[in-house]
């Protein structure tokens, strides 16, 4: 797996790159044909199958590309979301962060290259839209909201007594003992404050992003091939960088390092439990998976790939504290426990320009404004937006050709907060 | 993919292999713990996973050592089966083909190696077991039994019309014209009677087999590769051998042509259309999944994964010839066209001492009985077998040590016939 480019670092200009409509994989007619025309394949030995444009049908497709785990959403009926549509949401107007002119819901829409969206308030479906390579019976691929689905079975484990998070991970996996994570607490690994010599800087060739890669590859190893071929054997050759707990460091490393704790804890795999405790009992539409290397290990940082549907109903279940449809499936303090936040200093220090103020806890991002609002977040746009005090749960599919979320907060973070002020003037 | 391994020719005799007890995936702890021990891994860059004793585990995992392709369920609910257990099943006697001692049901389940069995009696699911790697939440490769899905799908658009089966190959996929499938008509494509070079000798190192695996392979091919890199390219390599029409020859590369028209003919895949003709209209359970090549294209020969109540659901709609709940999916013409067989002396030629008088139509083995039986099978004990005299559907997984189902039929076409009796005496 290109894991590399799932991480991505990129400019955050897209000035030069063909725009939504231009863009649309079905426009392009990728993969469309028997077979398709050459130049219109995604597929091996193509290893550029996550550049733009093709990662725009690459995001509902990585299980066509790669092996991968399933997450089982059982053998029980979906239990259907109550819908109520409101067309007036395509009006909501925002002013994108920064200035410029007002923008309405629906234009957004496009400029933010948006595969699917879905509203919950109160737990009703207000607004549903697919494109792209998206629809209602797709998959598309989370990626590093995958981090805060892991998170929350941590913050599950850690509320039932089964996890302490005190605990230093080199007491919990001996294998890391003596690796960069090994006196680190399991908190620290949750907010992503370890002191790790972990660089995703994709210009330094010496760059450990690269060792990372090659070691979550499924695909067979080139023959003198060396390094580490697991994501476990990868956590064991990190090195300590700084002191733990002084700075927020966002590396996708902690979170498969926090799989592997959540795996070593109960005895399941990451896409076992999310199966187990979320999946089968929320009444999903369609069995989710993950990508994983070359042993089978879930690629808990980023590897998720779900229905959009699905996601939102885990979001509400978040908004929910753990409650869905009268029955308790995991305590509260879970999800109390990630709306408290972690170290604003720490977070700080990162320079996260477009959510000042914020912080990162159990794998989620606070933003700590006026309504509590709290995100999961992955590159190309991917986000499960949760507005407690407007009781609203935004799921965003995105295939934006800019990695970074700061390419697209621009127009969407203040149109979250718009939407939501519209639904509470509604009521 | 090892499809080689996958078609496999294998000795007969298993004396000296472990048995199901013995050989169990969860006894030998294959990919237990976070990281399995070394010696008990399955995975990259181990090329032996469909091995005996490791394709015990191998048969329920493919997705996580390849890349797949959905066979979506759709969203709806799965429709229950109405169940109805018959105790008094497992104490059926049979006696296996070649004489020896009568054996009860019971026994032949482990004798052969079963991982999961389920009988429909008019529709009702009267048996049911599971066994090594499976369970009800749980796929299985159903091999071989793929074909008969394929051939299935291509007896439904004969049926309505919209292909012809006295066309010629090369008529539909200008593709193939210059090659053996040329001239060959699409009904000699589905009886496998057409007269091509392809051995599987997998003892020939010249034998076209292994052409065939490295062209199907969806991992990378080695830096100096020139062969076909997809199952569209190696199918245009395939070179005449002998006169279409006149010998049944067993060559999986009919099936993934047959899959290949499909396609051209409806604008959809294999597995697409799969599950827009009948996974989605069944109330399946589980969606299932095709294995690939290097280009997203579904093994049309041999890569299906499905769960055994799914295929149950297939078998008893092929026996109800398309009628489901009051509702017609196919035409009954369809189901009607394979039940009238191929040329038992075409198939005669070919040697299956196990199936005397049979015939093969459709991709669907006929075996002529008293009973009208007729079956889909794949190697290492696949099978869909419908007794269309005892309103009985059959469907079994399995992961025999030997390919070959000369070494299973034995102690399991005796045992149909034995438990289709039993159901009948009942009634």
């Amino acid at each position: 797996m290109a894991c590399g480019t799932l991480l991505g670092a990129a400019a955050l200009a897209a000035d030069d790159l063909p725009d939504a409509a231009a863009s649309d994989p079905r426009t392009l007619g990728w993969m469309q044909g028997f077979p398709p025309p050459p130049e219109r394949i995604i597929g091996q030995p193509d290893t550029d199958y996550f550049g733009f444009p093709k990662l725009r049908w690459t995001v509902c497709h990585f299980r066509e590309l790669l092996p991968t785990r399933r997450v089982s959403r059982g053998l029980g009926a979906p239990i259907p979301l109550v819908t109520d549509l409101d067309p007036g949401i395509d009006a909501v107007t925002f002013t994108p962060l920064g200035g410029g002119e007002p923008m309405t819901w629906e234009a957004a829409l496009e400029v933010n290259y948006t595969d699917g969206l879905v509203i919950l308030h109160r737990g009703r479906l207000v607004y549903e839209h697919y494109a792209g390579c998206l629809d209602e019976t797709g998959v598309h691929g989370a990626m590093s909201v995958t981090k805060s689905l892991t998170g929350l079975l941590a913050e599950i484990l850690v509320a039932e007594g089964a996890l302490d998070e005190d605990a230093r991970v080199g007491e919990l996996l001996p294998e890391l003992a003596e690796s960069g994570f090994g006196d680190a607490t399991v908190r620290q690994v949750m907010e992503m404050t370890t002191g790790l010599a972990f660089s995703e800087d994709y210009a330094d060739p010496e760059a450990e992003i690269w060792a990372y890669n090659a070691a979550a590859s499924p695909l067979p190893k080139p023959a003198d091939y060396q390094g580490p071929r697991t994501y476990y054997e990868f956590l064991a050759t990190v090195r300590p960088e700084g002191a733990h707990g002084e700075a927020f460091g966002y590396r996708t490393i902690n979170t498969d390092a926090l799989g592997w704790i959540i795996a070593r804890t109960t005895g399941q795999s990451v896409s076992d439990l999310l199966s187990e405790r979320i999946w089968q009992r929320l009444g999903a539409e369609q069995s989710a998976y993950f990508t994983v290397d070359s042993i089978g290990t879930p690629f808990a940082g980023g590897g998720l790939s779900a229905g959009l549907r699905d996601l939102a109903r885990v979001g509400q279940l978040v908004l929910d504290e753990g409650e869905f449809q009268g029955q308790r499936l995991f305590p509260a303090e879970a999800v109390q426990r990630i709306r408290r936040g972690g170290d604003p200093a720490a977070f700080a220090r990162a320079g996260y320009a477009n959510l000042p103020g914020g912080s990162y806890r159990g794998m989620w991002w606070l933003l700590h404004n006026a309504h509590g609002a709290f995100a999961a977040r992955g590159v190309h746009g991917q986000t499960i937006y949760i507005d407690p005090t407007a009781e609203m749960v935004i799921v965003r599919f995105a295939s934006h050709p800019v990695a970074a979320n700061a390419a697209n907060d621009s127009t969407s973070l203040p149109a979250y907060q718009a939407v939501a002020e519209y639904l509470m003037g509604r009521d």
